[in-house]
């Protein structure tokens, strides 16, 4: 088995661009390879969500092999959703460490900025789970219900849940400013903050993402270099939020990271800095909780004591993230790697403590259904060889998954919601969804009759409409009844109801 | 590094199919697993061309993961266009082989049939290059044109073509006959070919495979099996026909072949049988002579000698191959390797005159743009070791393709031609398309002005229309000006233009 080491890396800018993606890649390329020792490749690995709907593009392997002007070089799409490029970049790694290829070029990307925000994000949100779709729920809208949750969990009020989110969007807009391939350059305020648009409640639109264009590229090589691939984990989970046992945290970066860090043979302690796919300011708290920087519970608190702000214990996305340097969906988890790099090398000055010398990239594929770790350290660590046969973690035996029941049962209880202010085509906002668990203890995803009451733990009657869920929340239902009685029967007023509705069943921790 | 070996296999049946691509997916797996040693897998590798088009499927190694009940496992989708299942075969070959994954799940297959042939014709044809796609070509054009040019450049006679293609549909009808898992399970007769439609000139229905649903599924495990992989090759080319070197050979499968048997350590006469990418009929033939079967334009010799028949001496496609056995894009590949382990294991009774005990299956992704060769052997053949780190060629570096001259000139001479009869959505049958050659040695694609008329080598006039080109046939021309010149003087007329057109150039040997 051969190590796998990182020669040259390169990135486009990233934001809006007038180039084809067939010309990112080879951008991104071109910049690797000039700066690597590798002059000469065996393979390449491409990482791209989907080419075919974002540019009609189909057998993009191909086209990039003849691109790059080398037609013939073997070269193969690899996909995991929105964290393809890692993906792609595993995938690489193994073909060195196997010993057939000596040096791969990875080139990770995505076209959607030609697009309208409303089509780029009907084929973002294919990758959700179907009845979830049906109901209207977008990425966005799914993100503010794990938020909801996290809130209702770690309690947090209101105001403290917008005050961390806020500095995380801060803290990211301000790293990208100084990141010349940064989608956005400029620092945000607590005042620009407030006053964006509610996306989808709590989360506003600098809590997401942008849309973007752009390609990054690394040369994987046998040959040493003064870097080396340590370690690497990928992990899948649900792609429903009905399906998951718990809904602050994801399973598949877990057990990503558990098999990185036992390749490595290191514990998050060791990690000097990370990028972290912060699709949604809050998840990257909530990674930052998986990948065992923090507690579960205590990401929050680490953003506010500013640990994770570039010049603090744990740097998180020093390069400005996805919220910043922007999110190319197949190209983020190259781009990621080439920051990690950069930083390594002593290219992009730190303000850290200490001399990094070991740096983490996490990448979520979907609604955290397919996550990726990868760790790089330095050569000079002077670690022993790293053995690519320590990170095998043996799995269930395969069983097809039992069928759902069809219909839920007519009552159930809020588990989490939100309300949708940029809904896809189709649906009027404001729209209410709510994650509903019937009494036979199954979860619906559901649209609220209004967007008043909701609370997770309340009570709501459940019906189905035209193959998807309507939920009425019960006490709302009761007032709208006596409202009318009082109308009709012409008697005073009653007192307001207040009993309390019973706390929801919470997860394991 | 290890070895790896093929444990369980198991596939559906393929043809048209009322399940889900996710219960296609899970039932290969399930029929593999139950019929394999291993009882646990590390990974899971998916090959699917396009389930984002074909069925509104994104993220879908997530969501295979989660139908075959081990959430968690990491999934990985791999894409090169037709050849997908045999790229993820590869990808997790080189997972294992690096010692990462001791034993993983690959599973191949689409779902098409659901949907109108012309609208699974538009998403199979987004693999053509975009200018040749613009002018109404569709995949059977191109490779019947292709087979004009084979026709030409080896001398056959329009009926020594028909008689051979035919001879290739019957052999593989007759053997998909006795494949319970193949779509068509009925010999064809040469009635039924020749009174089969003409697709594009010269290819008919029966030239083609068909669309399917259907799944494959491999275990690959660096336990010792029965059987191992001795070689595994892949090789890219250019995805348009007029960036081609040659027409009548595919440069992928020679780099892919080149590399499988380097590193099997092994030549072509070697092979005990063959699955080949019959996708059409001609490619058959083609892929044999590519694989170094047989010399270049000596295949179709071979077919008619009954070489390749299923008690010949090399027997091809002994299964059905795609043409009979179906052709589900992203499974097929996978699907081969069943094949081929079934029959070295002596489940399937071949015919053959030795007990097969190595066989080569070989894949085409998109027009043969992305090719991928694998070699699989009985382990009791007594071999040494296999090692993965002889496969390795070098490639040349990187340079970015030379843009391509804007307007060709405005004459140029048919290089190859077809008749289209079934034509995409917006192009009338019956449309003339051909790859011309202008003055300045530039390759385009074309319609012409009429079908008649056409022939390797004669003259045309060239001019652009809404951004594709239309070509006029010299001689044709002329003799319409001189019909009409004819009409309006009411002069007797004049003796027929019997000057010919100087031969085509004929492509490196």
């Amino acid at each position: 088995m051969s190590s796998v080491y990182v020669a040259g890396v390169g990135m486009t800018k990233f934001g809006k661009s007038a180039e084809t993606l067939l010309d990112l890649f080879s951008e991104a390329a071109t910049l690797a390879l000039a700066r690597s020792p590798v002059e000469e490749i065996d393979a390449i690995y491409i990482g791209a969500m989907n080419p075919e709907e974002f540019t009609g593009e189909s057998n993009i392997a191909a086209q990039v092999a003849e691109a790059l002007g080398v037609s013939g070089v073997p070269a193969t799409r690899v996909e995991t959703a929105s964290s393809a490029g890692a993906a792609a970049l595993h995938a690489a790694c193994h073909a060195v460490a196997s010993g057939y290829y000596r040096s791969v070029l990875v080139v990770g990307g995505e076209k959607m900025t030609h697009l309208s925000t409303s089509a780029a994000t009907r084929i973002l949100a294919e990758v959700i789970e179907r009845q979830e779709r049906l109901c209207g729920a977008t990425m966005p809208a799914l993100a503010a219900m794990i938020t909801e949750r996290y809130r209702k969990r770690y309690r947090l009020s209101l105001s403290q849940l917008e005050r961390v989110l806020c500095l995380v969007a801060m803290k990211n807009h301000l790293n990208g400013a100084r990141n010349p391939c940064a989608q956005f350059q400029k620092p945000i305020t607590k005042e620009m903050y407030l006053s964006s648009k509610l996306v989808s409640t709590p989360l506003r639109l600098y809590d997401c993402s942008p849309m973007t264009d752009g390609a990054a590229a690394v040369i994987l090589t046998a040959e040493k270099t003064d870097l080396i691939v340590s370690g690497i984990g990928q992990g899948t989970g649900p792609t429903g939020l009905r399906e998951r046992k718990s809904f602050t945290s994801f399973d598949a970066t877990r057990v990503a990271a558990e098999r990185a860090y036992r390749m490595a043979g290191i514990s998050p302690k060791d990690i000097d800095f990370a990028e972290v796919h912060d699709a949604f300011t809050p998840f990257e708290i909530i990674s930052s909780e998986d990948l065992g920087f923090f507690p579960a519970g205590k990401g929050w608190q680490a953003v506010e004591e500013g640990k994770t702000s570039i010049d603090g214990e744990l740097p998180i996305n020093p390069s400005g993230g996805l919220k910043s340097r922007g999110h190319p969906v197949g190209g983020s988890g190259v781009a990621q790697v080439v920051e990690v790099a950069e930083r390594l090398r002593g290219n992009v000055k730190t303000k850290s403590r200490r001399e990094p010398r070991r740096a983490l990239a996490q990448s979520t594929g979907g609604l955290g259904a397919n996550n990726l770790v990868t760790i790089i350290e330095r050569v000079d660590g002077a670690r022993a060889q790293i053995s690519w046969s320590q990170a095998t973690g043996r799995s269930r035996p395969l069983r097809r998954r039992p069928p759902i029941a069809a219909a839920p049962s007519e009552e159930g209880r809020i588990e989490t919601f939100t309300i949708l202010y940029v809904t896809p085509d189709g649906f009027l906002p404001p729209l209410a969804l709510a994650l509903v668990r019937d009494r036979a203890g199954q979860l619906v995803m559901a649209q609220g009759e209004d967007i008043g009451h909701l609370k997770i733990g309340r009570d709501v009657y459940l019906r189905q409409l035209d193959g998807s869920y309507v939920f009425t929340v019960k006490s709302h239902l009761r007032k709208v009844k006596e409202a009318m009685r009082r109308l009709v029967s012409g008697l005073p007023s009653l007192p307001r109801d207040t009993k309390k509705t019973p706390a929801s069943r919470e997860e394991r921790p």
